[in-house]
């Protein structure tokens, strides 16, 4: 039915493992999809909410039909065969029905049972009416930015993801769980410019972020097609079609601080080693440290709990003394999803939110509540 | 108190940590002892069962006295400093009483309590009658070959270890769980001779086990001491002291085959390729293959199931027409405790126990029970 080198059908396979669900009430999702599409092979997996769209180069034979396998084993035997060519058989029951298949290789036979392709439910890809295309390093780079402020509440499922609205100057990916929020832009040169107007705003669920920001290689454009309801990200063979979070994201501007003019300078890494080390004396993650900034230094100061207490200190430009205290997990994640190099805080008073942003940026920066320590 | 280099001190606090078990109802077990051995640091850990101490060199003040201080706070603050020097100080609470340690580095300061050293439950190693020096490859080696077989059945908790008796030729080492048996010979060659009369035959505990071979260096001698209890093993400034099993190791030799005539050679790394494609159809980790031995070849068959079938075969010298079922993943752990290279397996009648060896090999060998398929 067709034939494949190993190391192909392993790799088309394992790009789809994230859309397979194995212990769903639905038999079929627990099978992946292989389609014919021109001289190629396909392979599909979905869980529903997320699918994923492998191509496989292979030799097909005059009389391939779709069919459904169940992933884990067909993976599990594919991964068992000695390097180089698989073939993949129909396998007839009595009376001349398929029922089931055989993958090949060597003096190796491992038959397993199918389902119907016609029987599975491909999501429907037809009414995806924008599309755009973006750079997908940059893409991922606004992913990272923001996906640390995701919220995981089920309750408050329209903050389960990203929310992706056009900009004046780009495509803007906010993320936020009410403690703290990201948002980053991606500037136009990143962008297919023509075909950004009109596109809705929407909220890219959580889990498809991350599968995006793993699976697409680093380089390339992504092909980006999307619907009020779905999105599809493609690229280089693979193609992620996702549901959106369907909700009202809520109007995150009106919680930018406007009047932070106490602006401090400090190198990121070294902020990130120092609150490590005051956070190692932490009962649980959301332990707080009071910052004091003056005279050229930060110190960082444990909140007293039963663990024992911690202190560190290191230089920053500071302009304007402040005490005022930070969940230093949060900071952590602020710290590391901004990269290496220097950065830069403009704080208010000690119970206002706090920006937190590469030095300059006016348009990407993360915005941190303070903790009452 | 001490100072000691990060990468010292990290390194040694990773070698106990598998004697530390932080769920325990002891709280004092959750700390690591810190003592002084002449110009040494020694640092220990036990879970009452097994004790490991480790070697760190460091600047030992004429103010230090030994305390224990909880180990995963220890761990985390050492691991969070900069690299480069440490320093652990005493720290008094009002009234000069020491209460607690400070770990400090740079300008960063971690306090946390300790609890006093003579209150640590330190395992008695005085009455280690026995000793004698083992090669410890030879003895990795030998665990290797034998550790598979171990039993994890609580209720047969005297087959829950390695068997380690004197013998003619050396010191025997077996583990069995009633399915499978191995033995491995350490032949003289690998031992300090004149010490062995006398050593009794002990149980050594499986996580004894795996921890002296995950802990040990892989070149040089390990000291060995023991009595009817407690073993000892040191070397290169590691020493790990366990309790061994009470009770009567089987009569192994019984189970011996000693007629089986049929003679099969054939390679292990390919015999292993093959059991494991024709295990991926199986649902249970138990799950039987049929293995027929005849005309220069094995074929192994599947044993049916719902998920599909599964056969391969392979080339094999065959003396002796057979057709016999074995559990697939047992066979696998076998041929994996073998090492590379070609194996011989000894078969009897279909339901006599296989014997599976080195080619040549008459001291250490594995038998499997066979499967009805």
């Amino acid at each position: 039915m067709f034939k494949a080198e190993k190391s192909a059908l392993s790799a088309a396979l394992a790009s789809i493992k994230a859309s397979i669900n194995a212990r769903n009430t639905i038999p079929i999702l627990a099978n992946a999809l292989f389609e014919r599409s021109g001289e190629d092979l396909v392979i599909s997996g979905s869980n529903l909410d997320i699918q994923i769209t492998a191509t496989c180069s292979a030799g097909i034979a005059a009389d391939f039909t779709a069919f459904t396998a169940p992933y884990a084993l067909f993976e599990t035997a594919v991964k068992s065969m000695t390097d180089g060519s698989i073939t993949v058989e129909n396998v007839a029951a009595a009376g001349g029905r398929i029922d089931g298949i055989a993958i090949k290789s060597g003096r190796a036979r491992i038959k397993m049972p199918i389902l119907p392709a016609q029987d599975y439910p491909k999501m429907k890809t037809d009414k995806l009416n924008h599309g755009v295309g973006l750079g997908v390093s940059s893409l991922k780079q606004c992913f990272r930015a923001v996906e640390f402020a995701m919220s995981t509440e089920e309750t408050r499922y329209y903050l389960n993801g990203v929310f992706m609205h056009t900009h004046p100057e780009g495509l803007m990916f906010v993320a936020t769980d009410g403690a703290r929020l990201a948002r980053r832009l991606m500037p136009m040169v990143d962008i297919d410019e023509e075909k950004i107007t009109g596109i809705p705003a929407v909220i890219i669920p959580s889990d498809t972020v991350k599968t995006v920001s793993r699976l697409l290689p680093d380089a390339g454009n992504v092909a980006v097609r999307l619907s009020d309801e779905r999105i599809e990200f493609a690229l280089s063979g693979l193609t992620i079609v996702s549901k959106l979070v369907e909700g009202t994201f809520p109007d995150y501007q009106r919680i930018t601080p406007a009047n932070n003019d106490k602006i401090i300078r400090l190198n990121g890494k070294l902020l990130a080693g120092a609150v490590g080390r005051v956070l190692t004396v932490s009962n649980t993650k959301g332990s707080g440290i009071r910052f004091t900034f003056a005279d050229g230094a930060v110190r960082l100061v444990s909140k007293p709990g039963e663990n024992g207490e911690a202190e560190d200190e290191m230089s920053a430009e500071v302009e304007g003394n402040l005490e005022i205290g930070f969940n230093g997990s949060f900071m952590l994640e602020v710290i590391d999803s901004l990269g290496s190099g220097d950065i830069e805080m403009k704080l208010g008073n000690p119970g206002d939110p706090a920006m937190i942003m590469r030095p300059g940026e006016t348009n990407s920066f993360a915005i941190l509540m303070p903790m009452r320590i």
